[in-house]
C-alpha cells in the first residue's frame, strides 16, 4: 500500500436538512475524505484547527488508522466553522455562514514522514494552500484536486495554476460549467484536460459521475437512494475514497480510476444516509462490498 | 417480428437552437418515434395531419417501411405546429407557439388490420386520445406510454387513468417530480410503480435514463455528445427504437427492456447532430451498432 497525503480542511459544521439537523458536527474536507480513503487505505492528512476542536475527533480519526502528525492544533483562533443547509432538492448546500477562523492565517508545513507521499488529494481549501502543499511533496505518483465555486470566483488565477500541476480534476458539473464558460460538460472536460490534467471526473450529485481523459470516456451509474438525510461530505467522501482506492492497489490506470469512482460512488452513497461522519462510522467492509456489486448490476445490459 | 402502432403528432417544427434553425420541418412525436422504430420494426402509426402536410414527408416515412394507413388526412383544419427555441443548455425546450390545427377534433379510428398489435407506443398526445388508441387494440403484450408537462398541468386524471392502464410509463425528470410531487426519482418511480405499470422508465437527457421496476433498477449510461445541433424529437426517438427493439424481440423481458434503452439512447443521441429528421434519415445500421459497442465500453469497470 503506498502512502497517501490528504490536504483540506477539519471543521465544526451546523446543517439542517428537511431530514434533521446538527450542530457543530465532525465535518471538512479533509475529514470526509480521509475518513472515506480509510476503509482502504492509511491516509495521512494536513490542516489547522483551533484548540476549540474536540480531542475525541481526533481520536476519531487516529482510531482508524489516520495519521493526524501533520494537523497544527493553533492556538492562534478558531476552528473553521461552516453553517448550511439543504432544501428539498438536495443537490445543492446553500451556505449560511463560514468562519474561517485558524484556517485564514494557515501555512501548511509537512511533516518529513509526509513528503515521500506517492498518492495525493488537495481537498477543497484555497488553491494557494493546495499549491503549498503539493510544492512539499517530492516525487507524487498521482495527484487529485478538488475544489469549489468559491474559489472559481475569487481565486480562479490561482486555481488554474494548481490544475495545471495535477494529474486529475475533480469538479462537479455547475463547477464545470462555470470554470470554463460552457453548459456542455464535454467542451469542459476538453478545456480542462488542455490545461494538464491527465483525467478530469465531473461529479454529478444523483446523477452519477462521467471520467474524462484523452480519447476515452467512462460514466458511473447513480444509486438509487431513497433515504438521503444529508448530503454534506458526498463529495469529500468520494475523493477520499478514489485516491484512496488507488493509494492501496499502488495504480494510476484507468481501468482502477474507474473501479474508484465507482467506490468512491459507493462511499459518498452510504455518507448521505446520516448525519456528519455517523454512517461512515458504522460501515463495514461488507456493505461496502455489497453496494459495488449492486452498482456492477444496475449498469448491466 | 411483432406488429407495433404507434399514436402521436405528425407535425411541422419551427426550431431555433444556437446551432441554426429550422422553418416548417418535419416533426411530431409519431414521425420522429416511428422513423426511429424502423431501423428494428415495421411500424404502423396512427394520427392525422392537414392537407397542407407535405406529401413526399409521407412517402418518407413509407420508404421506411412505415405503414401510415392509419394517418388520416384531414380536409378540416392545418397540419398540427410547434415553434420553440433552445438556449445554450439545450436540456430544455422553450415553447413559442403550438397550433393543433387537425387534432383538435381528432378521433383516432385504428385500421383494422392494426387492432392485433402485440407492441403499442401510445407517444405524446392529449391523454384521452391515448385511451381512444389503447381501448382499439385487442390484446397488447407491451404497452409504452409517453406524455409532457403540458397534460400533467391540464389534464392529470385523464392522463392517471391511462397510466394504470399501460406497462410502461416515460417521464422525463421533471416531469417524474411535477406529476408526483417529490424532488426524489427513486420515490416518484416508486409512487408510478403503485399505479399499475410494471415499469417506470425516466429519461435525463444528458444524464442517461433510469429504469425502475418492482426491486429491480437500471441506470443507462450518457452518451457524451459534444455538437448537439438540436434535441427536437430525441425523446421520442429514444422511445420508438425501444419500442421497437422490444417488437423485433418479440420480447417483454426486463433484460431485453435494458437493451432497448441502450438502442433508444444511441438513435436519440443521433437524433440530436443534426435538425429535423436529417441525421436519422442518412442513418445506418454499421453506425448504430457501433456506438451501441461504445456504450458498453463508456459503462464498463
Amino acid at each position: 500500500m503506498a502512502q497517501l497525503v490528504i490536504a483540506g480542511s477539519l471543521a465544526l459544521d451546523t446543517v439542517k436538512t428537511p431530514f434533521g439537523q446538527a450542530t457543530e458536527a465532525l465535518g471538512g474536507a479533509a475529514t470526509y475524505s480521509s475518513f472515506a480513503a480509510s476503509f482502504f487505505a492509511k491516509p495521512s492528512i494536513v490542516g489547522v484547527v483551533g484548540i476549540d476542536f474536540p480531542r475525541q475527533s481526533l481520536q476519531l480519526l487516529q482510531q482508524r488508522g489516520i495519521d493526524t502528525e501533520g494537523v497544527e492544533i493553533s492556538s492562534n483562533g478558531k476552528t473553521f466553522r461552516w453553517e448550511g443547509y439543504y432544501e428539498y432538492d438536495m443537490n445543492e448546500a446553500k451556505t449560511v455562514k463560514t468562519e474561517l477562523g485558524v484556517f485564514a492565517d494557515f501555512k501548511p508545513k509537512l511533516p518529513e514522514s509526509y513528503k515521500d507521499a506517492e498518492y495525493v488529494f488537495l481537498a477543497n481549501i484555497d488553491p494557494q494552500l493546495q499549491l503549498q502543499v503539493l510544492e512539499q511533496v517530492k516525487k507524487p505518483r498521482l495527484t487529485l484536486l478538488d475544489t469549489m465555486n468559491y474559489w472559481i470566483q475569487n481565486k480562479k488565477q490561482q486555481l488554474l495554476n494548481v490544475i495545471k500541476k495535477v494529474d486529475i480534476l475533480l469538479l462537479n458539473d455547475s463547477e464545470a460549467r462555470q470554470l470554463f464558460g460552457t453548459p456542455s460538460l464535454v467542451k469542459a472536460a476538453g478545456a480542462a484536460l488542455k490545461l494538464g490534467p491527465k483525467y478530469v471526473i465531473i461529479k454529478k450529485g444523483e446523477h452519477g459521475a462521467l471520467l474524462f481523459s484523452d480519447g476515452s470516456h467512462f460514466s458511473a451509474p447513480s444509486y438509487p437512494l431513497e433515504a438521503i438525510k444529508d448530503p454534506t461530505g458526498c463529495g469529500d467522501s468520494f475523493a477520499g475514497a478514489l485516491i484512496g482506492y488507488m493509494a492501496s492497489k499502488n495504480s494510476d490506470s484507468e481501468k482502477d480510476l474507474r473501479k474508484g469512482i465507482i467506490y468512491g460512488s459507493v462511499i459518498a452513497s452510504f455518507n448521505a444516509e446520516d448525519f456528519s461522519l455517523e454512517r461512515m462510522k458504522r460501515l463495514s467492509a461488507e456493505e461496502i462490498e455489497k453496494r459495488y456489486k449492486e452498482f456492477e448490476r444496475i449498469r448491466e445490459f
